[in-house]
């Protein structure tokens, strides 16, 4: 029997580890799930969320969880000196990382319902707080030594409750009082859908999630059986929810939704957390169904009722669907092996377990409302809990973090919401010059002069652009069509037809410096003799306008 | 001994999770070695054939694979009361996921091979099918109680012929039956190459599905010894398979091939699988040898001889590595100490072996053959197999789901091939309006012809320019802005905005060629009637000066 | 106790997936942080250093490294006929593999370092060199039956010298000989920031990392309580590291750097491989800030002092890192169970333990540059290292392996550096003819209106020209060039060059609405005062199309 717990040992840090893969899935689900100007940061916040959370885990939090009981159930501690810290021979280490990567797991939850908006000080802050002291105190009530909410008879059995429902809340909370992402309602409510940036990479995240799952949910299992019977369950109810989810956005949108199939599948193994080892593969069949359900609800619910804007759907997934896996626990418990007791509604144990599952939603409910509330709220009223409009509109990723672009060299944004404090209404009305259309009957003295030329040209021709004072170009990435002989390309065995090229469009628009000088610089910038040097095209140009200032003609394109 | 049958029934179930984990690698080969346009609806019927397949799985599958025996050997059975829907206490839980996780492998073979034309639907209940019928009939005769083929030595230890070539055959089938994608194949019936839009997450997803295959070749190990092997002939035999493929390409192409490589990768893991357990590292050396001049054979073969357009590779990876691996048992299973009867062709097991091998193919090949041709014809003969051709162009995230972008914001369409239906003999010819050069009072020789019009009518223009002589235009994709009645697109639930679409603008500047042809050819070519044909805008062009000759004016346009 | 056996031989098979799934880790990390031009091509050397690898440990380097010691405990050796190609039976193959997957974690720390400029065939070579002859000896030395170092207790559990150390100074030393990709440097020997392509496929590979070194670490534990602490260590080491990261990140350049945190997080795990077993939490904690530490030293030398290009910071994180973690050990070993002699600096040691690291660093050290040097130099001497300065700028993908494009149909490239040798200095000035600026007298009642502004300003535009009864216009993502005064991006601590800034190019086409309303219309719509505000051009146009109905001029602009 010793050898049989040093084999489930093994098996509860592979679970472990399984677990801390869930970062990742969750990473790559909110990075693809959101907009790609803000894809390092909500990256950033998802490494840092586990990285600060082991600190505050180690300094306190761990304490709070897995030390002997202080007060009823309600609160476990450690002395400093028996701390993790110090007391390095006494501390059950399989212990501590396995509830150090759940505890990570619950405040990850949180960044994708925040996402595009939040401050990142704030949300390491928050981040903070919720590994060092909401999470672990909460936690102990249910698996804590003597945590009162297990003694009561509470079922929760990878936390469905504990985490999922505990996060998801925070992350309702916290999408309420940081509001909606800008462009997010329009003036009548109604809600735009912002779609994410990169589905395959948010695929794939779900995909990882799962996967890691099977450690989530199979970790803490004691025997064969029992883990067997619990990755049936995890495996039934994802796949049944995004069954039915599949079925209810093709009903009501015509086609099925493959963004809300991939939430469908989370929102199965959210739901099932709280009893894959307490409810048989019916039950798991059952509760799959109910999930795909509150999913689509939820999303609905915030998205056209409560006006709460949660990107990625963490609300739904997670706080949803934890409330309904805990109280599915009251429900479809069917007495197992190794849950005997644990009896619900539909197998002859009446509303007893029911209605311990539901009291066990409300304290911990009530217990992350007050903290977390309070938590944000400390925030908001001081360094803030927000990222200015201009800052949003440019994206997290530049302004708090220095990163131009998180897809250097490819990707370029397309915003398409005006910030509102942007609307023309909001400006003193400027009276702009007079066009001056009489001023064109001309032989005009401004020209443009378009440039098409290999890509690596940019920096010979920007280089001598500023030599002859040019200060300013616009560059687009076309493509050239044209025949280039003796060059064949293959794919996989088959040609590709090449007539299509990256080229370099570069345009400029000159006045007091003469075409001449320009076309005869790009000449200069540009030639080697081959037949790619490109070409040079000079257009008139009728007018021009500075915004910034009004001034028209000639003079707009002075300085800058 | 208990106590190692518990150790290795949770290895069983952790290789269980990999084979899980496998989805993810297969849908991310799919989607990045296709186009972005169909990357949603790949990666949904990814989702979806694990998802149905449970379904079908729980509900007969398993009794067909795993019942116990009521036709010698070729079929199993459970009454309902027994399935695993009912009789949750007397189901062996782990069997049903490891057989569910394989099952749901063997399905999703299929959809790469079919992949970017495929209505969604019918790929759904071909899925539900062969996870219903087809896979779990021709597995029990292999991994059943008392399967047929096992009685008669059929050696097939990890499912190179019962999923791999079962799969691919079906692939085959399916993407004969579905024809190829439009621009595949030209008129003298040459392949085109049409690159994978996401390359590094293809190569991602190859990685993952190695990193599975640990789990799919050694999850059933029953010793510490056998395992040890299975993983170090599940290393060698897809390493060598890959130096050889990139040995082959180097000398074929002039260069090695990335995306051939990561097939060859994947062609030495399903070579190996039947015989990982039987043959030697020496063997396994060889089979990856003749996994990597298949996997070429094949692709070669489908491209060039059979005319069937298999986007990622499937039917040479799994068909043609399936049955090679199989027969490769006869040839060099070598009596290892857990297959001490199994000896091949060179292992002096003589003919035997071999020729078992050889009807156990051609035994699950019929089958296949006869069941899943049905299973098409029938959904072609009904509900149809094909999207439209215009859905085809559009791409099947758009058409299928309401996806307008899996890369919103920073992807754009770029279809090179101009689809049939819109070539430009279909068109009754219209006589474009003549157009009123003398309303314009210019003397200026050169002009800019501009044109704004769908995406994927780059074809049909490039024709059109091509044949009225025009050598060089340049085309850029730009955004369209414009309100669309009727057209309604959501994200996760939620309207998206539907005012701004892709488009190709196309510039051509011409002197010797009048404007008015030019003109008048687009209009041919792109004319179908309908307000997104695009229009056409003409402006003067000041000068023009080619670069590698000096060359001015008109004389700047000639030739190239 | 064999039973025990039994059960951690599994846990060390799965340890050997583990770190096979690391090159999937890998891969995605130096494809994401290097350029899209070359992503096809830096994943092409991680699968075929694996690949290539295997062949060479296959033939001699598993010999070496766990043959039979044959000259003192420097190298080790099998006869032909006792090698793992021949004696299948007489092989552990559990030892085989995993050591096989350590080799090919030493071989690809390299390809990072050198991406984007070496040959693929000089890669190839040096890369089956080192898992041939110099990675096999010198493991031997500490991880061989009767290794020298060992047996002067050497400690070095998981390979922080045997595997990151040896791994990154070959990273260096080919770094340093194939010298800085175009555009590193400046003139004045500053650096230049090259931000990679894909921060997220970047960042998932990090994670992947990250995940996998649990198995690396840990696979080679022989109990539960070492592997639990080996857990815990590996845990906290990198999330400190982080975190230390992010606040010298923070402080030095004002933000919090994505990219650097991300490399924090492999400096830890890196630095915490050889002492995972033999230090404490604590320790861990120590490690993990100097870690953090060491990678921003690093970067910063490479980068401002030693002038030697390394693209995804492999030099800092496993060299840099690989060296502290060794000499760590002598500092913080406190005689854990499992290795109860091991005692540092500060745990009652003395300097015993300490020297004998250093000892080991040297003496690696000494076997890799001696070794590796004559490799790259005979590479350079012979075939070349590094590919032509043209090859270079199209990118590896389309030169080494007749890819286009990673990212078909969506990625086009941004060179933005010149090639020294296609300076403007090397042309012969040519003399254009003069631009005739009298030849354009005209009156044309059509106007081109073509607005440059910020990105997310597209809204507002909108709005305004829907105002004023503009009912379509046409938009492209441009790149304006300009120089931003007081604005300072930085990518892993290197300024990048901010010259290239994204902008919206709209352009609309009016005739019966005056070009005036529009003009006035934009400049309100745009108008804050800034600088960025943008520029509106006129131009006149000539003729319009539409192709629907044929219908030209002015009439063409109305209603769609």
């Amino acid at each position: 029997m010793d050898v049989l717990k040093e084999v489930f040992g093994i098996w509860y840090l592979v679970g472990a580890a399984l677990v801390f893969f869930m970062q990742a899935g969750f990473a790559m689900v909110e990075s693809g799930f959101t907009r790609s100007k803000n894809a390092g940061n909500i990256i950033m916040k998802n490494l840092m969320d586990f990285c600060l959370g082991t600190v505050a885990f180690l300094l306190i939090g761990y304490s709070f969880l897995c030390g002997a009981d202080v007060a009823k159930g309600v609160i476990g501690w450690l002395s400093f000196s028996n701390g993790p810290l110090v007391d390095f021979a006494g501390t059950d280490w399989s212990t501590f990382v396995f509830n150090l990567v759940f505890c990570a797991t619950a405040a990850t939850i949180v960044s994708g319902a925040m996402a595009e908006r939040t401050k990142f000080i704030s949300y390491c802050i928050y981040s903070f707080v919720i590994s060092l002291v909401v999470y672990p105190i909460e936690a102990h009530w249910v698996w804590g030594p003597d945590g009162w909410l297990t003694a009561m008879g509470f079922h929760d059995f990878a936390g469905s409750a504990v985490i999922h429902y505990m996060g998801g809340l925070t992350a309702l909370i916290g999408a309420y009082l940081v509001g909606p992402r800008i462009g997010k309602f329009n003036d009548d409510d109604t809600p735009n859908g912002i779609p994410g940036h990169n589905l395959p990479i948010g695929a794939l995240g779900c995909f990882i999630l799962w996967f890691g799952w099977y450690g989530f949910n199979g970790a803490a299992a004691q025997n064969g059986i029992q883990l067997a019977t619990i990755f049936a369950t995890t495996t039934v109810a994802p796949a049944i929810a995004t069954v039915t989810v599949m079925v209810i956005t093709w009903i009501k949108y015509g086609k099925p939704d493959v963004a809300m199939c991939l939430n469908g599948s989370l929102a199965g193994l959210v739901a099932i957390t709280a009893g894959c080892d307490a409810v048989n593969v019916f039950g798991a069949f059952m509760i799959g169904i109910l999930a795909g359900i509150t999913v689509c609800f939820v999303v609905w619910l915030l998205d056209y009722k409560l006006m709460v804007d949660d990107p990625v759907g963490a609300v739904a997934v997670h706080f949803g669907n934890g409330a309904l896996g805990t109280l599915c626990v009251g429900l479809f418990a069917c007495g197992t092996d190794s849950m005997p007791a644990a009896r619900g509604l539909f197998y002859g144990g009446g509303f007893k377990l029911l209605s311990v599952q539901a009291l066990g939603l409300l304290s911990i409910g009530l217990w992350t409302v007050v903290l977390m509330s309070a938590t944000f709220l400390i925030i908001k009223a001081t360094i803030g809990l927000r990222v200015s409009e201009e800052e949003e509109v440019l994206g997290l990723d530049r302004t708090e973090h220095g990163l131009e672009n998180a897809y250097d060299g490819f990707a370029f944004e397309s915003e398409t919401y005006a910030p509102k404090a942007f609307s023309s209404s909001d400006f003193t009305p400027i009276e702009p010059p007079h066009v001056n259309t009489e001023s064109k009957q001309t032989t005009s003295t401004m020209h443009k002069v378009v440039i098409i030329t290999k890509s690596d040209r940019f920096g010979a021709l920007k280089n001598a652009m500023n030599e002859i004072g040019v200060t300013g170009m616009t560059t687009t990435q076309v493509m050239g069509c044209g025949i280039q002989k003796g060059k064949t390309a293959y794919y996989r065995g088959a040609k590709v037809e090449m007539d299509l090229l990256p080229k370099l469009k570069a345009e400029i628009v000159v006045s007091s410096i003469p075409v001449d000088t320009v076309v005869k610089a790009a000449q200069k910038a540009l030639y080697t003799g081959h037949m790619g040097d490109g070409k040079i095209f000079v257009y008139e140009v009728t007018d021009v306008v500075r915004i910034s200032s009004g001034v028209h003609g000639s003079a707009a394109l002075k300085y800058e």
